[in-house]
């Protein structure tokens, strides 16, 4: 597989985006560094005139954009996804700045992988932050660090052209085949039901503690092999009840 | 001088821009990263609520802006400028990528650096180009450079925050004390005065020979000494005319 589309191979999610303007500059900035996939979570306005004014010359880009009524359906098969913040948050996910995360993001070859930016406004919500394995922020000035949407991109996008033409990648660490988003999901949701079904888990308030589990997980960047023996532990475990 | 004191020094000079939501953009962008010094060089419209609304928290810098009338005005004693251009170009300046020409840029200590952005459609003109020591390219797609005006700026102080906060600046090398614009602007005009009372330079098309001496002495760096040793020279070579 070429530079050029491993480029195109990663996948930038913009979710519940207000300005299509937002969303056309982002095309634009994608396409300059040579990016291409891009998915939509709940566009306010898409398409929109706005979006494909400033889009220039990346029309091509919102033409193939996917469209998304869920996260989940922007992540499916992902095996790494990062959250786009402005400052890493109490969370603690593993952290990135905006350079060392392109290098990780591209530590995955042949895999698809995400970026994820929120709300112009608000940014992403703490359940959209517990979808992701990382989160990447781009240090900015702590008086205003709040880049435009599309301006938070095109770094991020520089960032990871500059990380696959010039630096020097560390080869990747010999890993096993990496679990993707849906394999994650699948073991979250198994595990939830079992602990609901024990009484380990109010199911009136699951949050606090399903964050926290997401987040040790998270961290563990699992692998396909590992999640199929929690799962299995978890059928094991849950024929008791 | 601190580090923050530094950022703000540097100049970020756009030529002729034509839409006012790329000066608000530029604004936010500069003060996402710490930078203040905005000088705008016969903008289309300026004020103007477009710029405004873009700028978001960063109106401050709109309000500072210094608008000028001649590139010359906006570049006065700077002692480095940078042409930003989509790739380096035929001319033959010395040239950096972003990267390395943020940490060139910041090798001038207590002293003012400006970068210099064209125009929306056409970028710099031969003439703004001849005016600069050294050209900067933003590394991007061959297919499409064309970075937005804006997010040019965003990854240009983008990286010239990296390079003061998170990279190791090489120590400066021992300089002298740099010459500025005016002292080069003078040399220039000095020479050219000379070479056509010489009958060696034809007054009616003196551009693309003074573009070449104007190259190489943007690659020499002169130091505020050598350009008095060069006038000196030139003062006394003039008295036989």
């Amino acid at each position: 597989m070429n530079a050029f589309s491993r480029l195109e191979q990663i996948r930038i999610v913009l979710s519940h985006t207000s300005h299509p303007g937002n969303i056309g500059a982002t095309a634009r900035a994608m396409k300059t560094m040579g990016l291409g996939a891009l998915y939509l979570v709940n566009p306010k306005h898409f398409p929109d005139p706005e979006a494909d004014a400033r889009a220039s010359h990346a029309s091509d880009i919102l033409a193939r954009a996917e469209v998304c009524t869920s996260i989940d359906a922007a992540l499916q098969h992902a095996v790494l996804v990062a959250a786009i913040t402005a400052r890493p948050r109490e969370l603690s996910l593993e952290a990135f700045d905006a350079r060392q995360g392109a290098k990780e993001l591209l530590s995955y070859v042949n895999q698809p992988v995400a970026l994820l930016f929120g709300r112009e406004n608000s940014g992403l919500t703490t359940e959209e932050v517990s979808k992701c394995q990382i989160v990447i922020h781009i240090p900015a000035n702590p008086e205003y660090p709040s880049l435009n949407l599309a301006s938070a991109v095109q770094v991020m996008a520089y960032e990871l052209r500059m990380a696959l033409f010039r630096d020097d990648i560390e080869e990747s660490i010999v890993r096993g085949i990496p679990a993707d988003f849906n394999d994650l999901e699948s073991l979250y949701a198994h595990l939830q039901q079992l602990m609901i079904t024990s009484d380990f888990l109010d199911p009136d308030k699951p949050k606090l503690l399903m964050q926290r589990i997401r987040r040790l997980f998270a961290r563990a960047r699992l692998e396909k092999e590992e999640i199929q023996i929690l799962r299995g532990i978890l059928t094991a475990l849950g024929k008791r009840w």
